[in-house]
Protein backbone atom coordinates (compact mmCIF):
# COMPACT_ATOMS: atom_id res chain seq x y z
CA UNK A 1 0.00 0.00 0.00
CA UNK A 2 0.97 3.53 -0.49
CA UNK A 3 0.04 6.54 2.31
CA UNK A 4 -2.27 9.17 0.23
CA UNK A 5 -4.38 11.90 0.73
CA UNK A 6 -7.77 12.17 -0.96
CA UNK A 7 -8.09 15.40 -2.99
CA UNK A 8 -11.22 15.22 -4.75
CA UNK A 9 -13.97 12.87 -6.38
CA UNK A 10 -14.88 12.13 -10.14
CA UNK A 11 -18.12 11.50 -11.45
CA UNK A 12 -19.24 9.69 -13.98
CA UNK A 13 -22.58 8.16 -15.34
CA UNK A 14 -21.36 6.11 -18.06
CA UNK A 15 -19.36 3.42 -16.96
CA UNK A 16 -18.74 -0.74 -17.04
CA UNK A 17 -22.09 -1.70 -15.03
CA UNK A 18 -19.57 -3.38 -12.59
CA UNK A 19 -18.73 -0.24 -11.15
CA UNK A 20 -22.40 1.21 -10.15
CA UNK A 21 -22.72 1.93 -7.04
CA UNK A 22 -18.76 2.66 -6.35
CA UNK A 23 -18.02 5.85 -5.32
CA UNK A 24 -14.67 7.25 -6.94
CA UNK A 25 -11.85 9.19 -4.91
CA UNK A 26 -8.98 11.30 -6.14
CA UNK A 27 -6.18 9.90 -3.93
CA UNK A 28 -2.49 11.38 -4.00
CA UNK A 29 0.37 9.59 -2.65
CA UNK A 30 2.12 11.10 -0.27
CA UNK A 31 5.87 10.67 1.62
CA UNK A 32 5.97 9.50 5.61
CA UNK A 33 5.69 13.38 5.99
CA UNK A 34 2.90 14.07 4.38
CA UNK A 35 4.68 15.74 0.91
CA UNK A 36 2.95 14.51 -2.00
CA UNK A 37 4.62 12.09 -4.33
CA UNK A 38 4.12 10.30 -7.09
CA UNK A 39 0.86 10.52 -9.56
CA UNK A 40 -2.63 11.07 -8.56
CA UNK A 41 -4.99 7.27 -8.64
CA UNK A 42 -8.24 6.89 -9.04
CA UNK A 43 -9.44 4.15 -6.25
CA UNK A 44 -12.99 2.91 -5.43
CA UNK A 45 -13.79 4.16 -2.04
CA UNK A 46 -13.88 0.79 1.00
CA UNK A 47 -13.51 2.75 3.97
CA UNK A 48 -15.93 5.13 3.82
CA UNK A 49 -13.14 7.89 3.15
CA UNK A 50 -13.44 11.92 2.55
CA UNK A 51 -11.90 14.49 0.94
CA UNK A 52 -8.55 15.75 2.99
CA UNK A 53 -8.29 11.95 5.21
CA UNK A 54 -4.82 10.58 5.19
CA UNK A 55 -5.43 6.99 3.79
CA UNK A 56 -4.33 3.40 3.21
CA UNK A 57 -4.43 2.96 -0.62
CA UNK A 58 -4.24 -0.41 -2.19
CA UNK A 59 -2.46 -0.20 -5.53
CA UNK A 60 -3.34 -4.04 -7.01
CA UNK A 61 -6.71 -5.05 -8.70
CA UNK A 62 -6.97 -8.38 -7.14
CA UNK A 63 -5.89 -6.82 -3.64
CA UNK A 64 -8.57 -4.44 -4.38
CA UNK A 65 -11.22 -6.50 -5.54
CA UNK A 66 -11.00 -8.37 -1.90
CA UNK A 67 -10.94 -5.39 -0.04
CA UNK A 68 -14.87 -4.61 -1.96
CA UNK A 69 -15.86 -8.36 -1.38
CA UNK A 70 -15.79 -8.76 -5.50
CA UNK A 71 -13.38 -11.07 -7.57
CA UNK A 72 -14.58 -10.01 -10.79
CA UNK A 73 -14.70 -5.96 -10.20
CA UNK A 74 -13.12 -3.62 -13.14
CA UNK A 75 -10.99 -2.34 -10.49
CA UNK A 76 -7.18 -1.46 -9.54
CA UNK A 77 -7.01 0.75 -6.97
CA UNK A 78 -9.06 0.95 -3.24
CA UNK A 79 -8.98 3.45 -0.29
CA UNK A 80 -9.39 0.17 2.31
CA UNK A 81 -8.34 2.19 5.89
CA UNK A 82 -8.01 6.02 7.36
CA UNK A 83 -4.44 6.94 9.03
CA UNK A 84 -4.87 7.31 12.73
CA UNK A 85 -0.78 7.85 13.11
CA UNK A 86 2.06 7.51 11.27
CA UNK A 87 5.54 7.05 13.77
CA UNK A 88 8.71 6.82 12.51
CA UNK A 89 12.08 6.36 13.96
CA UNK A 90 13.32 4.06 15.89
CA UNK B 1 -7.51 3.94 -12.24
CA UNK B 2 -6.08 7.01 -13.40
CA UNK B 3 -7.66 10.02 -15.23
CA UNK B 4 -7.15 9.79 -18.92
CA UNK B 5 -8.05 10.99 -22.32
CA UNK B 6 -8.87 9.51 -25.54
CA UNK B 7 -6.08 10.60 -28.15
CA UNK B 8 -6.09 8.81 -30.69
CA UNK B 9 -6.63 4.72 -32.24
CA UNK B 10 -4.86 2.01 -33.43
CA UNK B 11 -5.08 -0.36 -36.20
CA UNK B 12 -3.83 -3.37 -36.06
CA UNK B 13 -5.07 -6.43 -38.39
CA UNK B 14 -2.46 -9.00 -37.63
CA UNK B 15 -3.22 -9.65 -33.99
CA UNK B 16 -4.20 -12.11 -31.15
CA UNK B 17 -7.07 -13.82 -32.46
CA UNK B 18 -8.26 -13.34 -28.38
CA UNK B 19 -8.28 -9.33 -29.47
CA UNK B 20 -10.27 -9.93 -32.23
CA UNK B 21 -13.08 -7.26 -32.45
CA UNK B 22 -11.65 -5.06 -29.90
CA UNK B 23 -11.39 -1.29 -29.85
CA UNK B 24 -8.23 -0.30 -29.10
CA UNK B 25 -7.39 3.44 -27.93
CA UNK B 26 -4.58 5.66 -27.47
CA UNK B 27 -5.01 7.41 -24.14
CA UNK B 28 -3.09 9.88 -22.42
CA UNK B 29 -2.90 9.85 -19.27
CA UNK B 30 -3.79 13.28 -16.89
CA UNK B 31 -3.79 14.88 -13.74
CA UNK B 32 -7.02 16.16 -11.83
CA UNK B 33 -6.30 19.52 -13.64
CA UNK B 34 -5.88 18.08 -17.05
CA UNK B 35 -2.26 18.03 -18.11
CA UNK B 36 -1.00 15.17 -19.73
CA UNK B 37 1.20 12.94 -17.12
CA UNK B 38 2.78 10.05 -17.89
CA UNK B 39 3.30 7.28 -21.11
CA UNK B 40 0.51 6.77 -23.57
CA UNK B 41 -1.40 3.55 -22.91
CA UNK B 42 -2.96 1.58 -24.94
CA UNK B 43 -6.43 0.44 -24.10
CA UNK B 44 -9.64 -1.73 -24.98
CA UNK B 45 -12.55 0.51 -25.18
CA UNK B 46 -15.18 -1.12 -22.55
CA UNK B 47 -17.28 2.74 -22.56
CA UNK B 48 -17.89 3.47 -25.78
CA UNK B 49 -15.77 5.97 -25.93
CA UNK B 50 -14.11 8.53 -28.25
CA UNK B 51 -11.25 10.75 -29.29
CA UNK B 52 -11.21 13.94 -27.44
CA UNK B 53 -13.06 12.04 -23.72
CA UNK B 54 -12.20 12.33 -20.60
CA UNK B 55 -11.82 8.88 -19.34
CA UNK B 56 -11.62 6.09 -16.50
CA UNK B 57 -8.14 4.17 -17.54
CA UNK B 58 -7.84 0.75 -15.63
CA UNK B 59 -4.18 -0.46 -15.67
CA UNK B 60 -4.39 -4.03 -14.94
CA UNK B 61 -5.07 -7.15 -17.00
CA UNK B 62 -7.08 -8.88 -14.47
CA UNK B 63 -9.38 -6.16 -14.38
CA UNK B 64 -9.86 -4.79 -17.65
CA UNK B 65 -10.78 -8.45 -18.65
CA UNK B 66 -13.58 -8.17 -15.84
CA UNK B 67 -14.52 -4.94 -17.63
CA UNK B 68 -15.06 -6.81 -20.82
CA UNK B 69 -16.42 -10.00 -19.11
CA UNK B 70 -13.65 -12.15 -20.53
CA UNK B 71 -11.38 -13.77 -17.98
CA UNK B 72 -8.64 -15.13 -20.41
CA UNK B 73 -8.59 -12.26 -22.21
CA UNK B 74 -4.97 -11.19 -23.54
CA UNK B 75 -5.40 -7.24 -22.32
CA UNK B 76 -3.56 -5.26 -19.87
CA UNK B 77 -5.70 -2.02 -19.87
CA UNK B 78 -9.29 -0.77 -20.28
CA UNK B 79 -11.25 2.47 -20.75
CA UNK B 80 -14.09 1.43 -18.30
CA UNK B 81 -15.98 5.09 -18.31
CA UNK B 82 -16.16 8.58 -18.87
CA UNK B 83 -15.97 11.22 -16.88
CA UNK B 84 -18.64 13.88 -16.19
CA UNK B 85 -16.93 15.86 -13.62
CA UNK B 86 -13.90 16.05 -11.31
CA UNK B 87 -14.42 17.81 -8.45
CA UNK B 88 -11.62 18.51 -6.23
CA UNK B 89 -10.86 20.67 -2.90
CA UNK B 90 -12.14 19.89 0.58
CA UNK C 1 -0.89 -2.24 -23.82
CA UNK C 2 2.02 0.05 -24.78
CA UNK C 3 3.35 0.76 -28.64
CA UNK C 4 6.91 -0.75 -29.20
CA UNK C 5 9.22 -1.36 -31.89
CA UNK C 6 10.99 -4.69 -32.23
CA UNK C 7 14.84 -3.86 -31.86
CA UNK C 8 16.31 -7.06 -31.48
CA UNK C 9 16.11 -10.96 -30.13
CA UNK C 10 17.89 -12.64 -27.23
CA UNK C 11 19.00 -16.30 -27.48
CA UNK C 12 19.29 -18.06 -23.88
CA UNK C 13 19.47 -22.06 -24.31
CA UNK C 14 19.63 -22.70 -20.36
CA UNK C 15 16.21 -21.70 -19.26
CA UNK C 16 13.10 -22.42 -17.78
CA UNK C 17 11.24 -25.60 -19.72
CA UNK C 18 8.15 -23.88 -19.64
CA UNK C 19 9.71 -21.69 -22.24
CA UNK C 20 10.91 -24.11 -24.28
CA UNK C 21 10.04 -22.76 -28.21
CA UNK C 22 9.39 -19.29 -27.03
CA UNK C 23 10.80 -16.41 -29.45
CA UNK C 24 11.98 -13.69 -26.95
CA UNK C 25 12.06 -10.01 -28.57
CA UNK C 26 13.51 -7.41 -27.57
CA UNK C 27 11.07 -4.31 -27.65
CA UNK C 28 11.33 -0.06 -27.30
CA UNK C 29 8.82 1.16 -26.20
CA UNK C 30 7.46 4.39 -28.00
CA UNK C 31 5.54 7.45 -28.02
CA UNK C 32 2.40 7.75 -30.81
CA UNK C 33 4.76 10.08 -32.90
CA UNK C 34 7.38 6.92 -32.65
CA UNK C 35 9.98 8.41 -30.56
CA UNK C 36 11.27 5.97 -28.12
CA UNK C 37 10.16 5.71 -24.60
CA UNK C 38 10.96 3.86 -21.47
CA UNK C 39 12.75 0.68 -20.76
CA UNK C 40 13.54 -2.18 -23.26
CA UNK C 41 11.31 -5.52 -22.51
CA UNK C 42 11.81 -8.72 -23.07
CA UNK C 43 8.52 -10.11 -24.29
CA UNK C 44 7.69 -13.47 -26.00
CA UNK C 45 6.17 -13.43 -29.57
CA UNK C 46 2.63 -14.36 -30.31
CA UNK C 47 2.11 -12.63 -33.49
CA UNK C 48 4.86 -13.75 -35.23
CA UNK C 49 6.38 -10.56 -35.20
CA UNK C 50 10.38 -9.56 -36.58
CA UNK C 51 12.78 -7.02 -35.91
CA UNK C 52 11.50 -3.51 -37.23
CA UNK C 53 8.23 -4.14 -36.51
CA UNK C 54 5.63 -1.75 -34.79
CA UNK C 55 3.41 -3.58 -32.26
CA UNK C 56 1.47 -4.26 -29.51
CA UNK C 57 3.19 -5.04 -26.24
CA UNK C 58 1.32 -6.56 -23.59
CA UNK C 59 2.83 -6.01 -19.90
CA UNK C 60 1.41 -8.54 -17.36
CA UNK C 61 2.09 -12.35 -16.89
CA UNK C 62 -1.42 -13.07 -17.10
CA UNK C 63 -2.67 -11.46 -19.59
CA UNK C 64 0.70 -12.62 -21.48
CA UNK C 65 -0.04 -16.39 -20.43
CA UNK C 66 -3.57 -15.97 -22.15
CA UNK C 67 -2.07 -14.83 -25.70
CA UNK C 68 0.12 -17.69 -25.26
CA UNK C 69 -3.06 -20.24 -24.52
CA UNK C 70 -0.76 -21.27 -21.63
CA UNK C 71 -2.10 -20.18 -17.84
CA UNK C 72 0.99 -20.88 -16.44
CA UNK C 73 3.89 -19.81 -18.44
CA UNK C 74 6.37 -18.16 -16.83
CA UNK C 75 6.26 -14.84 -18.71
CA UNK C 76 5.43 -11.43 -18.41
CA UNK C 77 5.07 -9.44 -21.46
CA UNK C 78 4.35 -10.49 -24.92
CA UNK C 79 3.85 -9.03 -28.39
CA UNK C 80 0.26 -9.79 -29.43
CA UNK C 81 -0.27 -7.36 -32.51
CA UNK C 82 1.66 -5.74 -35.51
CA UNK C 83 0.31 -2.07 -36.05
CA UNK C 84 -0.78 -1.54 -39.04
CA UNK C 85 -1.80 2.21 -38.47
CA UNK C 86 -1.58 5.07 -35.96
CA UNK C 87 -4.46 7.68 -36.04
CA UNK C 88 -4.07 10.51 -33.66
CA UNK C 89 -6.29 13.83 -33.14
CA UNK C 90 -9.83 14.03 -33.24
CA UNK D 1 11.34 -8.51 -3.45
CA UNK D 2 13.19 -5.13 -3.52
CA UNK D 3 15.80 -4.42 -0.60
CA UNK D 4 14.18 -2.23 2.06
CA UNK D 5 14.56 -0.72 5.42
CA UNK D 6 11.69 -0.64 8.05
CA UNK D 7 11.01 3.33 9.05
CA UNK D 8 8.25 3.42 10.75
CA UNK D 9 4.27 1.76 11.47
CA UNK D 10 0.96 3.02 10.71
CA UNK D 11 -1.64 2.79 12.93
CA UNK D 12 -5.23 3.10 11.55
CA UNK D 13 -8.39 1.92 13.45
CA UNK D 14 -10.84 2.70 10.56
CA UNK D 15 -9.98 0.00 8.12
CA UNK D 16 -11.25 -3.03 5.71
CA UNK D 17 -11.86 -6.26 8.40
CA UNK D 18 -9.96 -8.05 6.65
CA UNK D 19 -6.77 -6.25 7.13
CA UNK D 20 -7.78 -6.70 11.32
CA UNK D 21 -4.93 -7.77 12.90
CA UNK D 22 -2.71 -6.91 10.27
CA UNK D 23 0.91 -4.70 11.16
CA UNK D 24 1.49 -2.27 8.72
CA UNK D 25 5.50 -1.43 8.53
CA UNK D 26 6.65 1.67 6.46
CA UNK D 27 9.26 0.41 4.49
CA UNK D 28 11.81 2.36 2.34
CA UNK D 29 13.37 0.62 -0.76
CA UNK D 30 17.07 0.74 -0.47
CA UNK D 31 19.89 -0.64 -2.84
CA UNK D 32 22.81 -2.98 -2.22
CA UNK D 33 24.79 -0.44 -0.49
CA UNK D 34 22.11 0.81 1.83
CA UNK D 35 21.54 4.00 0.44
CA UNK D 36 17.38 4.83 0.16
CA UNK D 37 15.92 4.89 -3.20
CA UNK D 38 12.51 4.84 -4.40
CA UNK D 39 8.81 5.35 -2.71
CA UNK D 40 8.09 4.27 1.03
CA UNK D 41 5.97 1.36 0.34
CA UNK D 42 3.26 0.31 3.64
CA UNK D 43 3.89 -3.38 3.96
CA UNK D 44 2.15 -6.05 6.35
CA UNK D 45 4.72 -7.67 8.10
CA UNK D 46 4.94 -11.56 7.47
CA UNK D 47 8.49 -11.85 9.49
CA UNK D 48 8.48 -10.46 12.50
CA UNK D 49 10.42 -7.45 11.71
CA UNK D 50 10.69 -4.02 13.22
CA UNK D 51 12.35 -0.63 13.21
CA UNK D 52 15.73 -0.35 12.14
CA UNK D 53 15.38 -4.10 9.79
CA UNK D 54 16.80 -4.17 6.61
CA UNK D 55 14.17 -6.52 5.04
CA UNK D 56 12.78 -8.36 1.81
CA UNK D 57 10.18 -6.47 0.56
CA UNK D 58 7.44 -8.50 -1.60
CA UNK D 59 5.87 -6.14 -4.16
CA UNK D 60 2.66 -8.47 -5.01
CA UNK D 61 -0.55 -8.65 -3.74
CA UNK D 62 -0.87 -12.26 -4.53
CA UNK D 63 2.48 -13.13 -3.58
CA UNK D 64 2.05 -10.76 -0.14
CA UNK D 65 -1.43 -12.75 0.02
CA UNK D 66 0.11 -16.23 -0.18
CA UNK D 67 3.16 -15.09 2.17
CA UNK D 68 0.24 -14.03 4.78
CA UNK D 69 -1.70 -17.52 4.13
CA UNK D 70 -4.39 -15.55 3.09
CA UNK D 71 -5.76 -16.11 -0.61
CA UNK D 72 -7.87 -12.65 -1.32
CA UNK D 73 -6.40 -10.55 1.38
CA UNK D 74 -6.64 -6.94 0.49
CA UNK D 75 -2.90 -6.38 0.15
CA UNK D 76 -0.38 -5.47 -1.96
CA UNK D 77 3.23 -5.73 -0.21
CA UNK D 78 4.49 -7.39 2.61
CA UNK D 79 7.52 -7.84 4.84
CA UNK D 80 8.64 -11.85 4.33
CA UNK D 81 12.05 -11.88 5.69
CA UNK D 82 14.82 -10.46 7.53
CA UNK D 83 18.47 -9.91 5.67
CA UNK D 84 21.21 -11.36 7.55
CA UNK D 85 24.35 -10.33 4.86
CA UNK D 86 24.46 -9.00 1.35
CA UNK D 87 27.09 -10.47 -0.33
CA UNK D 88 28.22 -8.26 -3.66
CA UNK D 89 30.50 -8.70 -6.56
CA UNK D 90 32.08 -11.70 -8.13
CA UNK E 1 10.78 -9.80 -18.96
CA UNK E 2 14.08 -7.41 -18.79
CA UNK E 3 17.67 -7.66 -19.39
CA UNK E 4 19.92 -8.58 -15.65
CA UNK E 5 22.76 -8.92 -14.40
CA UNK E 6 23.38 -10.98 -11.62
CA UNK E 7 25.59 -8.94 -8.72
CA UNK E 8 25.09 -10.42 -5.53
CA UNK E 9 22.97 -13.05 -3.32
CA UNK E 10 21.79 -12.40 0.17
CA UNK E 11 21.35 -14.39 3.28
CA UNK E 12 17.99 -13.89 4.90
CA UNK E 13 18.08 -16.97 8.08
CA UNK E 14 14.57 -15.36 9.48
CA UNK E 15 11.91 -15.27 6.17
CA UNK E 16 8.52 -16.28 5.48
CA UNK E 17 8.79 -21.22 5.44
CA UNK E 18 7.50 -20.94 2.13
CA UNK E 19 10.83 -19.52 0.97
CA UNK E 20 12.69 -22.46 2.70
CA UNK E 21 15.69 -23.10 0.43
CA UNK E 22 14.91 -20.26 -2.48
CA UNK E 23 18.43 -19.24 -3.45
CA UNK E 24 18.05 -15.22 -3.31
CA UNK E 25 19.93 -13.28 -6.49
CA UNK E 26 20.39 -9.52 -6.50
CA UNK E 27 19.75 -8.64 -10.25
CA UNK E 28 21.10 -5.25 -11.65
CA UNK E 29 18.17 -4.02 -14.99
CA UNK E 30 20.36 -3.64 -17.87
CA UNK E 31 19.89 -1.87 -21.29
CA UNK E 32 20.60 -4.43 -24.43
CA UNK E 33 23.61 -2.72 -24.88
CA UNK E 34 24.70 -3.85 -21.25
CA UNK E 35 24.44 -0.69 -19.36
CA UNK E 36 22.49 -0.72 -16.19
CA UNK E 37 19.16 0.40 -15.78
CA UNK E 38 16.91 1.05 -12.89
CA UNK E 39 16.69 -0.40 -9.62
CA UNK E 40 18.16 -3.67 -8.38
CA UNK E 41 15.79 -6.49 -7.98
CA UNK E 42 15.80 -9.21 -5.62
CA UNK E 43 14.76 -12.70 -7.73
CA UNK E 44 14.20 -16.27 -6.83
CA UNK E 45 16.86 -18.24 -8.87
CA UNK E 46 15.02 -20.40 -10.97
CA UNK E 47 17.93 -20.85 -13.76
CA UNK E 48 20.96 -22.28 -11.96
CA UNK E 49 22.36 -18.71 -12.28
CA UNK E 50 25.72 -17.38 -10.65
CA UNK E 51 26.82 -13.89 -9.87
CA UNK E 52 28.15 -12.14 -13.69
CA UNK E 53 25.63 -13.97 -15.67
CA UNK E 54 23.27 -11.89 -17.88
CA UNK E 55 19.74 -13.20 -17.32
CA UNK E 56 16.33 -13.40 -18.12
CA UNK E 57 14.91 -11.28 -15.41
CA UNK E 58 11.09 -12.08 -15.28
CA UNK E 59 9.22 -9.51 -12.88
CA UNK E 60 5.84 -10.48 -11.88
CA UNK E 61 4.44 -13.05 -8.97
CA UNK E 62 1.93 -15.24 -10.60
CA UNK E 63 4.72 -15.71 -13.30
CA UNK E 64 7.73 -16.06 -11.18
CA UNK E 65 5.78 -18.72 -8.94
CA UNK E 66 4.99 -20.57 -12.02
CA UNK E 67 8.92 -20.65 -13.05
CA UNK E 68 9.49 -21.70 -9.60
CA UNK E 69 6.03 -24.60 -10.18
CA UNK E 70 4.64 -23.28 -7.26
CA UNK E 71 1.14 -21.88 -7.37
CA UNK E 72 1.12 -20.04 -4.27
CA UNK E 73 4.63 -18.59 -3.59
CA UNK E 74 5.72 -15.70 -1.91
CA UNK E 75 7.97 -14.86 -4.68
CA UNK E 76 7.74 -11.67 -7.07
CA UNK E 77 10.70 -12.32 -9.34
CA UNK E 78 12.67 -15.12 -10.85
CA UNK E 79 15.61 -15.28 -12.98
CA UNK E 80 14.16 -17.65 -15.54
CA UNK E 81 17.19 -18.11 -17.67
CA UNK E 82 20.71 -17.44 -18.52
CA UNK E 83 21.03 -15.18 -21.79
CA UNK E 84 23.61 -16.54 -24.69
CA UNK E 85 23.27 -13.99 -27.06
CA UNK E 86 21.61 -10.71 -27.64
CA UNK E 87 21.03 -9.35 -31.60
CA UNK E 88 20.03 -6.15 -32.28
CA UNK E 89 19.73 -4.20 -35.03
CA UNK E 90 16.98 -4.91 -38.73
Amino acid sequence: MRLGRVVGTVVATRKSARLDGAKLLLVEAMTAGGVPSGPVTLAVDAAQAGVGDTVLLLLEGRAAGAALGRRAAPVDAAVVGIVDAIETGS
